[in-house]
């Protein structure tokens, strides 16, 4: 049984931006050598998501924001941009409800995701940020090689 | 420390049609003979969801449907649907929001959950699906037998 | 490879009140001696959520609260109530929204959380509640040390 933790980095746009982090967390995990487990994807921060999502342009550049603008838009005027002179309090709503980190299960070291399935990490914070994603494996090789 | 993969299949009818999926899952836990650990429970395919909730016909057949056809309609014109030739907009979006994954901590046997709690798989598809459920135990069996 | 369980009780009043739990997982990873792995925290019963969220006054005392006013209002008439006699609908509507388990990294003895990044346990009840939390770390011991 092994646990093997790494972070992944990249830069993000804000105003809830899909990014699609299936290619680097598959990555780390063929690289692992583990046959069998879990991998652990978690956001570090209170203004990002972390779930899964059909990768495709009509969901990721309209769709998904669509829905939340509804539920939690930019431009109003939360109590939390009040308290603090910010205005993200529409991405802290959006994060705790989506919420921050995803587990997935992988077998012979693949992800076991459907075909149209990816993980995606979506940023919803207002600003440019530099983002940090812990990607933890959990599993053991294969007792049959 | 084992890791024991498993798979559950069952036949959905679409539209937020909520199937509890607790007696699969106790079982596989019981027949596993692991006393203390977690359960991963992880929906293949980017048009489900997997959560909790009291399983009663009340918020199952009714309330569910309603507040979630509130956030994200069925019959509305995604770019989604209009990109593929699709009708199933709406069922990727609450897939994303209610999420695909669900972990479940057990001891001597038994699932952590309220009397009034179980683990549901959602149909959110728009039509009859195959659905393969990933049903992934991590755990140890009990130092003290 | 150590999995250990822990319980978390705590009283609670009702209608989305957010509690910041922490520091006492935070404290039951230190006194557990693990260096790296991940807690699991998994709210008992289907009217909590678990998630995390920036735990500053605007967004606990009013901006989630009016979000999920929105999304599934308190005072509503849901058929949960009707059939059970009850008025906790929009408790259970909210705990399947938001979810009732969280899966945090930690690595050497330190959770893996952003600085404005808190673990919340949300009271959706529409009573005052007795709560149980399981917090189950599965991790390992350094082995640098």
């Amino acid at each position: 049984m092994e646990i093997l933790t790494h972070e992944i980095y990249f830069k993000t746009n804000g105003f809830t931006e899909i990014h699609n982090i299936t290619p680097q967390i598959q990555e780390i995990l063929t690289e692992s050598g583990l046959a069998d487990g879990q991998v652990l994807v978690s956001a570090v921060g209170s203004t990002g998501g972390m779930t899964t999502l059909e990768y495709e342009p009509g969901l990721v550049n309209h769709d998904v924001k669509e829905v939340l603008d509804k539920i939690a838009p930019y431009g109003k005027d939360y109590v939390h941009n009040r308290t603090w002179g910010d205005d993200n309090g529409s991405a802290h709503l959006r994060s705790a409800l989506v919420g921050t980190s995803y587990v997935c299960p992988f077998v012979k070291g693949h992800l076991l995701l459907g075909t149209w399935q990816q993980i995606v990490f979506i940023e919803f914070d207002t600003r440019p940020r530099d983002r940090r994603v812990i990607v933890q494996l959990m599993g053991m090789v294969s007792r049959n090689t």
